[in-house]
Parts: C-alpha cells; sequence; structure tokens
C-alpha cells in the first residue's frame, strides 16, 4: 500500500476535478504484476492502468488501492467492474469514498464474492489526497496560505521594499505549488499594491510532483522521480492553467489590472449588493459579519466550480481572515536566513488576544529550498474554534 | 581530522576559557594510537591525553590536531614539547592559534625537525571553535542571540501573554545551551517585566553535547554520543555556573530581583555617568551613540574577565542593538508550528529601512525539536556594514 500512496503522489496537481489514486495489483503468487496512477481527469484510474499492465496475471490476484474503486460510469467505466472482469480475488482499500455519485465500490465487489480490506494505511493515503478528500467531505475548496518572510517574520522592509526576500529557488518552489493548484487567489490590497500576474509561469521542468511530498521531509528535495514511468507521461496531460481570484468586496479592482490579462482565467469575487462595470467575470458573495467577504461562501463556490485545491498568496490581512476562520488547511512558510527588525509582518490580525487562543499547527515537512527553508505545517484542530 | 574535530566537540561547554581540542595520534604504520580532547580548563590537553593513550606507539607517528599546539607553559606543560618527547614525526593543524601566549608551536616542532601541516579541514575545525575563535581573535565575547516565537515571528501575543510558545523539548534545549555559555545576557526590559532567573537549570542529563553540533544537521538529534568516552568523564568536569549580565543603563534593576539572588554570579552593566546605590557586581560602561551601552565595549570587558561565550536572551530591544551592530555572531531560532497574528515581534528595531539593507545570515543547521524547529544561522559579512 506504501506503494500504491507513492504512485497516487505522481498525479499530484493534475488529476483535479478527480482524486489522486493509486494502485499496485499482486498476481495470485503475491509477486507484482501492474502498477498505475491517475494522471488527469477524463484519463485512465488508476486500477485500470495497473490491471493492463497485469493482464491475465491479474486473475486471482490482490489489488491494493489509495481510495475505494469507484462504482458509477463517469468519462471512464466503473472500476469496481474492471476488477471484476479482471478476476481479482482480494481488493485492499486505503480510504473510503466520500463523494455520493462514486462511492459503493467495496459493497459491490463484497457482493459478488471479493474479498475487500477497509483502512490500510489510511493516514498516509488521507495525506496524499488532502486536497481532494476537504472538497469532497466538506464540499468547499482546500486552502493552503503561503507565505515568505525573514527568520523573524516580516515580508518587507520599513519602507516597503520586498524583492526578494527568498531565493530564486524558493521562488521556483512556488511556482511549481502554483502549477499544481486549481485557483490563486489574492486580495484586494495585494492586487492594489502589486498588480500581479497571479499566473504559474512554465518552468522549463514543469516538475508537477517536486515538493508536494507527504510525511516528514527533512532533508533536501529528492529531485526527479527516479521510478518507473507508469501511465501517460505528465508533461502531456492537459493541465489547465490556474483560475486566478481576486477577492475584492468593493470591486476596487482597475480595469488596467495585470489579473484581468488573458494568460488565464480571472474571477473578482465581490459584495453581492455591489454594483460595477467592471468587465471581469464576477463572483458575487455575501459579506462577512466581521467585515469583507464570506470566504466559507467562496470556497463553496469554489468547489461548485470544481475548484478542488486554492493556493493563497496572501496578503497579511486576507491571510489573517483564513486562519481566524480556520480555513488555512495547509500553511507553507519560505522563510529567508535574514533578519528585518521592522516592516510589514508576514500575517495580518487573526483574532488572537491571548496565548491559550493561539493558532496551534503541526509540521509536516521541514526542507532546505537553496538557502531559505520551506516549512509546511497543518492546523490542528482546536475546541472551541471556528471552523 | 574529521575526527579530530568530531572530539574536540565534545569538550564543548565546558572548557572556558579555553578552546575545544580534539587530537588523534596514529602510529608510524598509520593505524588509530590515541585520541583526546581537551575537556575542562586546567585539566590535560588534547594532545597530552591522545599521546599518553598511544604511548610508545606515538614514536615516529602523526598527529592531527584541531588547533596549533600551545607554546606556553600554562596550567599544564606546552603541547609542542609533549609531542617532541613523544617522537611524534609528523603533525598535522587545521587552525592556528591566534592567541599570542600560546601561538609558536608549529614554528618550535618545525626547528627541531617535526613535518608540521597546516590548515586541513580548517573549515569544520573553524566552526566547532568559533566562540573561542571569536574571543581569540577580536578580544571580545562571542554573542549567541537566542529566540522563541511562532512561525509568524511573534513571542507573545496581543495581552503579552507568552507562555508557552515552544515546547518543553525546546526549553530543555535552550537550557542546554545556558549552560554551555560562559554568561547569560538580558536587557533590563526583560528583567522589568519578566524578573528572570537568567540561570541554566540542571538538568538530569546535563547533555553539554547535544545540540551544539556543527555543519547542516537536517535530521533529529543524534542523543548521546555513542563512542568511546576519552579523558575524564564530562559530568565530573568543573563547570562553572554561567555568569548573569543586566544590560541596565541607569542601573534600574530592582534590589529584590531574582537575577540578584546567590545561585550564579551576576554582573549589572551600567553606565559609566550613573549614581547608584545598588547592592550589586557593576560593571560601567560608555554610552552608545544611538542610546543605551556600548555594546563593543560590554563584549570586550567581559572577554576582559575571561567570557569566551555570552547567550543572549533578549529582549526584542537588546538583541535589535546587537543585530543592528553586528555583534551576534549566531541567530538560534526555536519556531513553533504556531500562529499569533499580532502581538510582541520577536525581534527590535534592527536599524534598517529598506530591503537592500536586510541583515543576511546563512542557516548552518535546521533541526525538528520535539513539535518545534530549531534554526541555527550565523550572519553573512555585508559590505559597508557596522561590525
Ligand atoms: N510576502 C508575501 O508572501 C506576500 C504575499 C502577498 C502579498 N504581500 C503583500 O501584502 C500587501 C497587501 O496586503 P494587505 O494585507 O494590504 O491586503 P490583502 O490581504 O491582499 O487584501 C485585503 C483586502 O481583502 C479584502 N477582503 C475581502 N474579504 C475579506 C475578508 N473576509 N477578510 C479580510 N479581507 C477581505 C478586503 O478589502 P475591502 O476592504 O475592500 O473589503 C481587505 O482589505 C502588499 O504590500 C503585498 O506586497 C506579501
Ligand atoms: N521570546 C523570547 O525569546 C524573549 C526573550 C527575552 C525577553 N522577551 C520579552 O521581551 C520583553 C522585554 O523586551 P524589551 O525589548 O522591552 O527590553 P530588553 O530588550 O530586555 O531591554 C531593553 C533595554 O536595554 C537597555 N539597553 C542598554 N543598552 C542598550 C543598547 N545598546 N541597545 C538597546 N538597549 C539597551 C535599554 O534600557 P535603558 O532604556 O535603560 O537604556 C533598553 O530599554 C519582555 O516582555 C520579555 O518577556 C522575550
Amino acid at each position: 500500500m506504501a506503494r500504491a500512496v507513492e504512485l497516487a503522489g505522481r498525479g499530484h496537481g493534475t488529476t483535479s476535478p478527480n482524486p489522486v489514486v493509486g494502485c499496485v495489483v499482486l498476481d495470485a503468487g503475491g509477486a507484482v504484476a501492474g502498477e498505475g496512477f491517475h494522471v488527469y481527469a477524463g484519463g485512465p484510474h488508476a486500477e485500470v492502468v495497473a490491471l493492463a499492465q497485469a493482464g491475465e496475471r491479474a486473475r486471482g490476484g490482490t489489488a491494493y488501492v489509495t481510495l475505494e474503486p469507484c462504482d458509477h460510469t463517469g468519462r471512464t467505466g466503473p472500476c469496481s467492474r474492471a476488477l471484476l472482469d479482471a478476476g481479482i480475488a482480494r481488493v485492499v482499500v486505503a480510504v473510503a469514498d466520500p463523494s455520493p455519485k462514486a462511492a459503493g465500490g467495496a459493497a459491490r465487489l463484497r457482493a459478488t464474492g471479493v474479498a475487500v480490506t477497509m483502512g490500510v494505511l489510511t493516514g498516509a493515503a488521507e495525506r496524499v489526497n488532502e486536497e481532494w478528500l476537504t472538497y469532497a467531505r466538506l464540499g468547499r475548496s482546500h486552502a493552503t496560505w503561503k507565505f515568505a518572510a525573514t527568520l523573524d517574520g516580516r515580508s518587507a522592509a520599513q519602507d516597503g521594499t520586498s524583492q526578494w526576500i527568498t531565493s530564486p529557488e524558493a521562488r521556483a518552489d512556488v511556482h511549481r505549488w502554483r502549477a499544481g493548484s486549481d485557483a490563486i487567489v489574492a486580495g484586494i490590497g495585494t492586487v492594489l499594491s502589486d498588480d500581479p500576474r497571479l499566473t504559474a509561469r512554465p518552468a522549463v521542468d514543469t516538475g508537477l510532483n517536486t515538493g508536494l511530498n507527504t510525511g516528514l521531509n527533512t532533508g533536501p528535495d529528492t529531485g526527479p522521480d527516479t521510478g518507473l514511468n507508469i501511465g501517460p507521461d505528465t508533461g502531456s496531460a492537459d493541465v489547465r492553467a490556474p483560475l486566478r481570484v481576486v477577492i475584492d468586496t468593493e470591486a476596487r479592482t482597475p480595469p488596467g489590472a495585470r489579473v484581468l490579462d488573458d494568460d488565464a482565467p480571472t474571477l473578482i469575487a465581490i459584495a453581492e449588493d455591489v454594483t460595477t462595470d467592471l468587465k471581469a467575470d464576477l463572483l458575487r458573495l455575501p459579506r462577512h459579519d466581521g467585515g469583507g467577504l464570506d470566504l466559507h461562501a467562496l470556497l463553496r463556490e469554489l468547489a461548485a466550480r470544481e475548484v478542488v485545491s486554492v493556493f493563497l498568496e496572501g496578503g497579511p490581512t486576507l491571510a489573517g481572515a483564513f486562519i481566524r476562520q480556520g480555513l488555512a488547511d495547509r500553511v507553507i512558510a519560505y522563510l529567508a536566513p535574514a533578519l528585518l527588525g521592522s516592516g510589514r509582518a508576514a500575517l495580518g490580525a487573526a483574532g488572537v488576544e491571548t496565548i491559550g487562543r493561539m493558532h496551534r499547527l503541526t509540521f509536516d515537512e521541514i526542507s532546505p529550498i537553496g538557502p531559505d527553508v520551506r516549512l509546511i505545517a497543518r492546523p490542528i484542530a482546536q475546541p472551541g474554534r471556528e471552523q
């Protein structure tokens, strides 16, 4: 199953709105007969790839799958059927499928005499698929907040200058994360002050998998995968350019803003009650009691548009609101070995007055990235918090 | 030589005001015949320990020493003589001795026909001995600034509460660093607000070596040493309780402050021109142009009292002054996986107005410590900076 989870991870950043899934098929004697992972929506499912590779050797064998095989006919046929047709005797599943339309694969397999074991290596399989599981279970997009700062937590000097705190290596890493996200989100403050493009500039090596490892990785990035290249080449997959989203209550986005160029689609989220003649795709949202837009509603609306994962680029005000409302599912900090002692803080007000109410996280990964360090953390559930 | 550097590191925190030194003696055939390191001032030097272990096997052999063997008779005899007496044919040295009274060992050895090679593995040997080399070369104490903060660089919440941001493991690690320092320094702001003891509470395992590794260490601490225990046991060494130093321009330290208790000696640094009836050991220092005391003078005066290494506990104002004046030789950040978004910043004004003048460092070590991360960094020389 560990191998299946590893395979699943290779689909990271390209499968949306589908989950990442990995599958290993063993023959009746227990030898590996086939491996596969899901590469892009519309492409073959992991089970189908692995079964095709296994061929006749699948008969009487065992399939390890990171996510419960689907039981519906979507763009591809149901995997439960493919497993039955191949003569698989036993299916081992890490995580049950939470989506109503695809679930039921395990029951279907059991009903036809296949032995099904659920819950094997669930933790790792949940982790590798966290974006999609959040989306499927909560009906909202999964959000990653990224920030770049000095060791003392500053994102700009006193005079507002901020280029460049982190290294080219760290910035390239950010672009890989952006490219692997369905949407890139920024606040109107950032748009007005920096006029960013919010695109995932294509790197020479698209390297979509790099940096999206699971588990505590305290060593340097392992670089390009060295394993077999299973399934179609990632480079040729039909990867959507991430949607750009500006959180702009009063529709203040300037008509000439770079986010409105043709490089990628853009959505301007504004309050329901605002009248504007801004020529852009608008997403009208309710206002939040605490000011600004309702960010829960934002992530639900984005999910309805099949945006599984959102990459929140800031600024500090918007990030503070995401943190306060428990909507940052992952935090990625790029810290430069540098000190400022003054200037803009990386994070704005996050609703904490006293230390006992501090937002607690846990580190998943600590990795050197060039001269900088990248820390990936996730929130710990805290009782009594707004979620 | 790598082994000699490793041995030298074992003396960390106990040799002051002497350097740490490691020595490996090979016999004429190239086999290891003896190993040693300097454990405490007044105790035998590394060379003497290694030679004693090698005995007759040293004759015609090679000695690898991390620091040029001394040529003066201090509390122990000159090592140059011991090497000659043992019949060593060749001496390999990593770092030349910068102290006028002890230097000259290499010349003495050469004069009597011993082959001497200088400059082998100098980088690592400088690193392991950085406190003492700073002290010996610059005539001032080496300063380490430590801070504990959230991932977004805050050391206290909005209401001033700050216990506990980091974990018990991180705090235990801080106590090991304190215990390995000659002095613990805090500003009067910290004394007035927190009334700290500034002692190195003895841990059950004194573990003086732990955490004081050199080189980039991205994995978890390796724990207790497993190698041979060479030389007298560290536990029995005569370790001085670190001196406590309060930086208190106007002599505002309250007579009942905990730093004035009997647990360790204390020095209150005040301005030359201040009259006070405070009953404490006073260190009178010139004022600095920018306000407060002259911190260069402070570190020179401490060096004159054989304080090789200083552990700066803050607060943010004093730390900002050390950073601005280029007097923080090492920075240790304990970052908790937590976010505050407001509250006291870890570092106060450090004289940076624009990003190009940011204080640049380089990471030496990145290590998980319990749930937290410890980052050890050192400043990069920047042209045009106050040093
Ligand atoms: N170092 C980094 O990683 C990084 C990344 C990005 C940006 N930045 C910097 O951040 C600065 C801009 O940040 P900023 O804090 O001023 O602005 P911001 O966070 O980009 O945007 C804040 C604005 O978003 C709108 N908003 C809508 N709904 C909201 C809600 N629920 N909660 C909070 N805000 C909501 C509000 O506009 P209304 O007032 O109109 O409601 C608010 O003023 C720039 O200087 C930029 O350079 C740094
Ligand atoms: N999280 C942590 O790691 C940590 C560690 C320690 C302290 N703290 C917190 O820090 C807070 C206190 O910090 P603080 O910034 O107010 O005070 P501070 O840094 O402890 O002390 C600052 C004072 O030191 C004196 N000083 C003398 N010479 C100086 C010089 N050259 N440069 C700068 N200062 C000089 C000045 O007093 P005069 O005005 O009399 O000249 C100055 O006001 C406390 O709340 C404490 O809890 C946090």
